[in-house]
Formats: structure tokens, C-alpha cells, sequence
């Protein structure tokens, strides 16, 4: 794997000196699978002699309901990355613009797909927040434009008037628009931030969502795209019909019915994610920026070394971050780390004091 | 999904009108999962908190010794059939050539990547042997070729001397082919047809692997190509990294381990493949073609009313067969049916008897 492309999570290059890694680097729900969902797995281990339902009606019934969609707007990815792949190659963009510093599968499946990428930086100075009218003079007509929100790893939101103007210019410029919202289910107000529902109203949207990361189930793979009909039958024409697996069906369809799992990660979020902000920022030589879901984007100073040098060093203590250096937009003092149970995150924090920094 | 492209195996579309269906529609181990397949499942589903393994460094390492490939040759897909759309949509071909009948597949994702496809017609009164002089001469240059070996649905291989024709031909019109060896695991003397090897000595030639047959593991989906390594990265570049999810990577060391269960699967093959091909060269008015592999391609006379009648009929019994009107290149006359265990085969014979047949 291309370092341009590597990614947080990957535990096998890293082989650990003491026993499991501490992982930071990868984003998911430390409360793991839900009873609901390990158990919907195991009792479906003996139908695995059967190819999945390819029109997958339980799940798609499952995710209408629970997301408030149309079923017929629904495409669904073996993870919410295939889902760029899939896009891309269907409709062949000559020029896909990207916001910067964003996740990295975008520009690699546009790059497979034959695109050009044109970065339109975030600026470090505005706390990454999108510049909504200096986006739309970047747009060109027959673009394709992505925008994470909540976006990995700066943790930015598209805020509602904002995502309807560029929306608006879209339209004007024959832009497809793709908003990836897989960190949305972490946001407790995500229902004033979500576009699933303009989908309907636009129909060169399409909003993907991952259900990998809020259900803890990276290693199953399942992730959906909205899309208007006549795309969602254009994907699904560009896929193989059995690419949702059977085991990641019936997890999909477990995990969405589980409201009380869902409330618990809400509520661990919540405290969880204003503790780590909060402490983090006591660290002295360390910029952290406000977090909207389960990860917040750190800057160190020069005294913590190079972000590389200080992950290499943690790595040492057993623990994983993200090094983000390999973000284009961002450079080697730049480090995410995922919100975690108290325990692992006062682990992580008394590692950051005793390794990098003093208390302001 | 449109009735062009439908496959067997979809139980989903079929109520049983009594319990489970007996699914001959579906080419599958009738073994089932090996008890190491399953242990290896259930062992991981723990793990599936993590991301799936991007280099999958065990699984190639496992089908690098088991299928005497280098790991470098090696493309990991979500499924056999997911790597035709990772591969055409790398290489985009103008033409596809596709001696027909063959799996639909092929064809649905050549029009996906914007192929033009035509149709290469496998004779019936030659039992679907494919004539490789008159294919040469029908190959363009720059085309792509898919030959099936063993080809579904109707279980012909492609002969070495044949194959070899056709690869300096595909290399003088700078033909980029692929050979799909889907059941190839199946054949006994699979070491006497297999193109794998030849990957090393020509470079416009792939060969397709499906692990989900022979290990009875459709739902879990699991294939690999054998490509030259120029393209092999290149099909890489066009998927996302974690296309392969980790049960399935799990599952694939396990069985690729697991000789007690090859061997017992060739056994009981050797001797129900000619019991059903006998048995159902006995009934009157049904012509069944030499099978190679799992699966018996058959023929009915106008006696036993249209293929897709006889297979509705079939229904009524809680049988599923595989209707093969929708295949290019055959009519409402063929149905191809699984090879299972003697029990249930003994019940497909006899309801034949009933329906249809008289004894000869």
C-alpha cells in the first residue's frame, strides 16, 4: 500500500512489543458489537452456504426506516469506501474538486476512475471550516465535488445555509455533489446537519453513510449511498449484486434496531468526547480542534517533535495514533486520535503528559 | 434486479411453499462449511471491531503455497465475479468477445465499464466445445476475452493445446484474456487444464478464482485473480483496500488448510456427478451434457413443456433449478442443476420421474 493512501486502524503493520494494541488511529465505537449484532452474526454463520438476498429487501427496509429514506434511493457498498468506487467509475467525472485535508479514498477512487483532483484548501487559520462562497468560484461546470461532514479529520460540519448554497451552485454548474456523512450517526443534533433528506429535492446529490464505524463492524464492511433513482440504478449497475455480504445484512439490520446500544454511544459521546477536548487542550504545545464526533484533529509544536517522531513514540507505549502528515493539506504536526472509553482515554492522556508535555 | 441478469441461488425471491428449499439452482459445495471454516468464522467475529487486513498478508501467503501463484500475482476479491468489474473498469476495453452461453456476469460488467459486447456462439451440436480456430479468427485487436474452463453453464474446459492457441493469437492482437476457473477446484484433474501458471509467461493473460463454491461460502463472498503484477496493481488502484472482509480472509486460510475436506469433496463428487449424469440420461426426452465439475447442463424435448414451466413446476416441489432461457446463446429448452449429496439428488430424479419423465 502507497504511504499517500495509508490509513489509520491497520494493526498488522504493527506489530505490538506488549501484548494488544491501544488503538487511537482508527475511529470506531469502543463499545464494540452490540450483543444484538454478535448475535445476529453467529446465528446466521450456518446460511453462509447461501449467496446474499441481492436485492437485500431486510436491510433496505431496515435502513429506510431507521434513516428516513426511500428505499428506491438506496445503494448499498460493502463499506461506505466502496460506494466512491462505485460512483466514480459509473460516471467516469473528467474533474473531481476536494476539499483539503479530507479522507484519502476519495482521491484515490477518483484517480482510478480516470479524474483529474483539484484541491480546494480548508484553511488551518479558520479552524478548517468551509468557505462556502470561495468553494462555489472553484467549482467548474461538470465537476464532481465531495464534502465530508462531519469532516475526517478535521472534524467540520456543513452547516444547513452553507451546504444549500453550494448545493444551489451545483445545480447551476451540472455539478454532481457527493456529501459523506459516515461520522454523522456520532452527532447527537445530526438531524440539522444531515442532506439524506435533500436528495429528493436535488437530484445531483448523493450522500454516503458507513455503518462500519457507530456499529463497530470495520472488519464486516456495510455502508449505503441515497442517490436519486436513476443513479442508484446506474451504481447498482456498475456493481456485482452480491457485494453486501450476508453476514453484514443481517448485522445492518441487528444494529439499526438496537436503539438502546445506539443511546449508550450517544451518551458516552457526549462526556467522553468534551473530557478528551478539554484535557487535551491542558497540554501545553498542543492545538486541538473542536471535535463534532468520535475524533478530534490535535497540532503539536515543535517541542513534541515531528507528528511522525511523537507516533512512532507512542507506539513504543503500545498505542496508535494517526499520524496525518500524509494528508494533503496538512503537515507533519498534525495527529488524530479517536475518543475512547475514560480508561484508555486517561491511559492515552497520561502517555501525552509523561512523553510530550508539561500542564499549563 | 432485470430478469437478464438473474442467477440461481437466489432463495430469497422463492417463498417454500414447505419449509426449506432444495436449491439445485445454486452450484454449491453441498458439504457445506467445513467444520475449520466455521471454527475460523466464529474465532474472528470478535475481531470484526477492527479493519480487515489491506494486504490480507495471510490469505495470499495461504492461496500463494495452495495454488503455487506468487503473492505478487495475487488480487484479492470480495467474491469471484466483484474482480470482472474491478478489472473492467481499470482497463475499460472497447470489445468484449464472449463465447456464449457463459456466465452473465461477464457480460453485465463489460456494459457497465462501456464495452461493446459480442457474442463468440459456443455450437450445441458440438456440446458447447469451444472451436479456438474460429474464435481466433473472430478476435480483434485490442479486445477482451473471457473464456469460462470449466465454463457455465455448460461445464465444457478449455483443452491445454486450445488454450494456448488462443493465448498467442490474444498476444499477437494484443487481446488481453481472461480465464475464469471459478469451478476449476472441483475437476479432479484441474493440474491438466488450469491456466494459473502460464500467468508467469504471459502478460495479457488473468486467471479468475472463486473460493465460494468448492468451500461453500457464497455468503461470506471470497475470490482471487492471478494477474501479471503491473496489472494486478493496477486492479488494486480500482478497489478500495478492504474490499475483502476479515471473516472471509479467515475463513479462506482455514479452508485452503483444510485437505480432509478437499479430498472428501472430490470423492463424493467423482461418484455423484456420473450417478446424476447416468440417471438422468435414463429419463426420456431430457438430453444431459457431459459434466465436468458440480453442476450437469440439461436439454428437455417439448414433452416436458418449456424450461421456465418445468422449472415453475419444479417449485411446486420445493425444488429450485437453474432456468437457462436467459442465457445468450440457449432457449427455453435448458435447465442446469446442482450436483448434491445421493439423498437429495434421489429426490430430484424422482420428482423428475413424476413430472416429467418415463424411464427409457
Amino acid at each position: 500500500m502507497n504511504r499517500r493512501f495509508a490509513h489509520g486502524g491497520n494493526i498488522y503493520d504493527a506489530n505490538p512489543a506488549q501484548g494488544e494494541w491501544l488503538d487511537f488511529s482508527a475511529n470506531i465505537n469502543p463499545f464494540g458489537l452490540s450483543t444484538a449484532v454478535r448475535q445476529a452474526i453467529e446465528k446466521e454463520i450456518p446460511r453462509l452456504v447461501h449467496y446474499p438476498d441481492p436485492s437485500a429487501r431486510a436491510l433496505k427496509q431496515a435502513i429506510a426506516e431507521h434513516y428516513e429514506v426511500p428505499v428506491s434511493e438506496i445503494v448499498l457498498g460493502n463499506g461506505g469506501a466502496e460506494l466512491f468506487y462505485v460512483l466514480f467509475h459509473a460516471v467516469r467525472p473528467k474533474r473531481v474538486l476536494l476539499p483539503v485535508p479530507s479522507f484519502s479514498e476519495y482521491e484515490r477512487a477518483a484517480i482510478s476512475a480516470g479524474a483529474e483532483v483539484a484541491y480546494f484548501p480548508l484553511r488551518e487559520e479558520e479552524g478548517f471550516r468551509l468557505d462556502e462562497q470561495a468553494l462555489c468560484v472553484q467549482m467548474k461546470v461538470g465537476d464532481c465535488l465531495i464534502l465530508g461532514s462531519p469532516n475526517n479529520p478535521t472534524g467540520q460540519r456543513v452547516e444547513r445555509n452553507a451546504l444549500e448554497a453550494v448545493l444551489k451552485e451545483a445545480r447551476q454548474k451540472n455539478v454532481l455533489m457527493i456529501v459523506d456523512e459516515s461520522f454523522m450517526d456520532f452527532c447527537i443534533d445530526a438531524a440539522d446537519y444531515t442532506a439524506r433528506h435533500l436528495v429528493a429535492d436535488y437530484d445531483h446529490l448523493i450522500v454516503v453513510q458507513s455503518l462500519t464505524k457507530f456499529f463497530a463492524i470495520p472488519g464486516l464492511r456495510l455502508g449505503f449511498a441515497v442517490a436519486p433513482q436513476t443513479l442508484a440504478e446506474r451504481m447498482d449497475a456498475s456493481k456485482d449484486p452480491w457485494n453486501t455480504n450476508l453476514l453484514a445484512q443481517a448485522a445492518g439490520v441487528a444494529a439499526l434496531a438496537d436503539s438502546a446500544f445506539q443511546a449508550q454511544t450517544l451518551a458516552w459521546l457526549k462526556t467522553e468526547r468534551d473530557f478528551m477536548f478539554r484535557s487535551l487542550n491542558m497540554l501545553a504545545g498542543i492545538k486541538s480542534y473542536p471535535p463534532t464526533v468520535n475524533f478530534i484533529l490535535l497540532r503539536l509544536t515543535p517541542s513534541w517533535g515531528s507528528a511522525s517522531a511523537f507516533c512512532v513514540r507512542m507506539r513504543e507505549e503500545g498505542i496508535l495514533l494517526r499520524d496525518c502528515s500524509n494528508y494533503p493539506g496538512l503537515d507533519d504536526t498534525f495527529v488524530r486520535v479517536a475518543v475512547r472509553k475514560r480508561e484508555d482515554n486517561e491511559r492515552l492522556l497520561e502517555a501525552f503528559r509523561r512523553i510530550g508535555g508539561e500542564i499549563k
